[in-house]
């Protein structure tokens, strides 16, 4: 998998990318990520990016003229992939999204900056809007950032055996994670459950089943709805969940 | 603002706290923002952090002594603030937390990695859990660039004049941005629309406020039963939607 990051702050994808899981990623050549600065690409005096909102209004936008240029430069017709913009207006990114980006050869990713992007760039240029969540950021790399974690991971071979993608929350079971606890047994007073401590993998596959059900539905009840919880499940917690109340 | 992170990968975030606004602030003092490194904590003769889950499964967890010796070295008792960690389980990130969260004058963002951490140090020094948003990472870093992104921003100053706080999805009006445009005003072949060319600041705002509202309906319709909509509006937008339909 390519991946190719349009952005004005190029400099801040390199300690990211040359770090932890992505960079030993890139090393092995499972997946390439590359970010292109799109300023070189303007053809003002300057250089410039950015110019004023038509109509009016606080702020700068990002110009669509370099934008244009950058986007024919790494991604050349035929192209095939998909070229996302990062924004609050996008589609909010699920791991089931997550899982589609993965199956894709190229991705780039447009990031903004300012009070946004020429709309007509976007029009032209950009397959799909993407936003990480409702809340305002600087400009979108830190969301790319956020992108490319997320579906890098998903790409076969890039996370090893202690590093499983399975049984984590959102993956698959649609719950939260049950508490986990590993040595020492007594850490400042406080004791790892005893069911973790007997060996009856019955017993503690069940706990932990029954930890996620009453965390997800302490914590997040909008989840528990789409979860795959059995009618018996459902009957449990409701009866768990009315002790709680006084 | 001071903000301390608390990671196995320090370097992950050099480039990112150097770069654009966020380096901006830093070199004006106006929020403080250091990672370090939880390994050195280890008393183990490897330094590891990682180690098996008690009851199995797949995957290492973070141990509970390094991070609670790193916690207390960061966030010396008495603590003023909040301690942070990432995680999939925790309370959604919103502009709302963010805003709460720039008033603070620590935080402390634990991130975490393999499949979690031992539940006993979360349950004695974090203060709170947060989300990004409902996918799975390969850790805590990108969602705490995310996170220091979102809240640094709010802190007076950080911003410039071009950069305004005010005036973005989700920032105030609670509806999507409608759609900007810049020079020139004919990008190929694509024109900007005549309403923002005429200077009848009425009537731009009147085109903004409608394109904020049918991109809001058509997009994220979710968040317009929240959003301060007149009367008059949601009949308006009924109007339009129906004559969309077939």
């Amino acid at each position: 998998m390519k991946i190719e990051l349009l952005t004005i702050f190029p400099e801040m994808f390199s300690s990211f990318l040359d770090a932890s899981i992505i960079g030993r990623a890139r090393a092995n050549r499972l997946i390439d990520v590359h970010a292109t600065d799109i300023r070189p690409f303007s053809v003002s005096k300057h250089k410039n990016t950015d110019d004023y909102p038509f109509g009016g209004g606080a702020g700068m936008l990002m110009m669509p003229q370099p934008i244009a240029d950058a986007m024919r430069a790494v991604a050349p017709e035929p192209f095939h992939g998909k070229r996302i913009y990062m924004s609050p207006r996008g589609k909010t990114l699920t791991q089931e999204m997550a899982q589609q980006l993965a199956k894709e050869e190229n991705l780039v990713i447009l990031c903004g900056h300012y009070e946004g992007v020429d709309q007509r760039v976007l029009d032209k240029y950009i397959d799909m809007e993407v936003s990480i969540g409702d809340y305002v950021l600087t400009g979108g790399e830190t969301a790319a950032m956020v992108l490319i974690d997320c579906v890098s991971r998903l790409v076969p071979g890039v996370l090893g055996s202690s590093e499983s993608a399975a049984d984590e929350s959102f993956s698959s079971a649609g719950l939260l994670e049950y508490p986990q606890y590993t040595r020492p047994r007594v850490f400042e007073d406080m004791e790892v459950p005893d069911v973790l401590l007997n060996g009856d993998h019955k017993k503690i596959n069940q706990w932990r089943r029954e930890q996620s059900l009453l965390i997800t539905a302490k914590l997040r009840p909008d989840l528990l709805a789409a979860a795959p919880v059995t009618e018996k499940e459902r009957a449990w917690l409701a009866e768990q969940m009315e002790q709680v109340q006084p």
